[in-house]
């Protein structure tokens, strides 16, 4: 098919921020970015039941290369390593808010069950 | 860890969704949903580029169970099967909305490159 279905142009730029956010973990670690600010690298870890320190440093590097996230090394003894959303990050909050609302609601259903 | 921070008991309805909607595909397929009402398999799978057949089943069966996507065998000639959202998949408007607004940034900041 050379000619494009509506559907699939419209499904495009779904499919371009998936292809970014893919994976179990890495909107989880993005939203706990934009709940907690600026954190260090264990404060994120300790916030996120379950995640691997393996898995937290790949993801937090991966989202660092695509400008999300910022890492900023400090001079202090011994030296800390923070991360936050960079302000392009921050322009995903309405997925972080779309996806609580929808997990809360979702989390009531499954308990009630 | 008993006690669970605030940053942690606000994560935990997002990661309850990032488990449902885990993977590369599931957002994808029912976004197409979304935007296509009721289809049938050949149908989802045109609209989606690069998806594979295997990868596609396996999804809507997930979704199935999970109750966002519904199945309906009907008795034509050859056997049709459709399939929709559900009412409760339907839910998920307000993430497929925001993904794709977002997505549409991404794409804009990524041609722009």
């Amino acid at each position: 098919m050379n000619q494009k279905s509506e559907i699939t142009k419209k499904l495009l730029p779904v499919m371009d921020t998936m292809e970014l956010l893919n994976g179990r973990w890495k909107i989880v670690i993005m939203t706990t970015l934009y709940l907690g600010g600026t954190m260090r690298f264990n404060e994120i870890k300790n916030s996120i039941p379950r995640i691997t320190g393996r898995v937290l440093s790949k993801d937090l590097k991966f989202l660092e290369s695509h400008q999300i996230v910022s890492r900023t090394v400090k001079d202090t003894s011994p030296i800390t390593v923070e991360y936050e959303l960079t302000e392009y990050g921050k322009t995903l909050d309405s997925v972080f808010r779309a996806l609580t609302e929808w997990g809360i609601q979702h989390r009531k259903r499954i308990i009630r069950k």
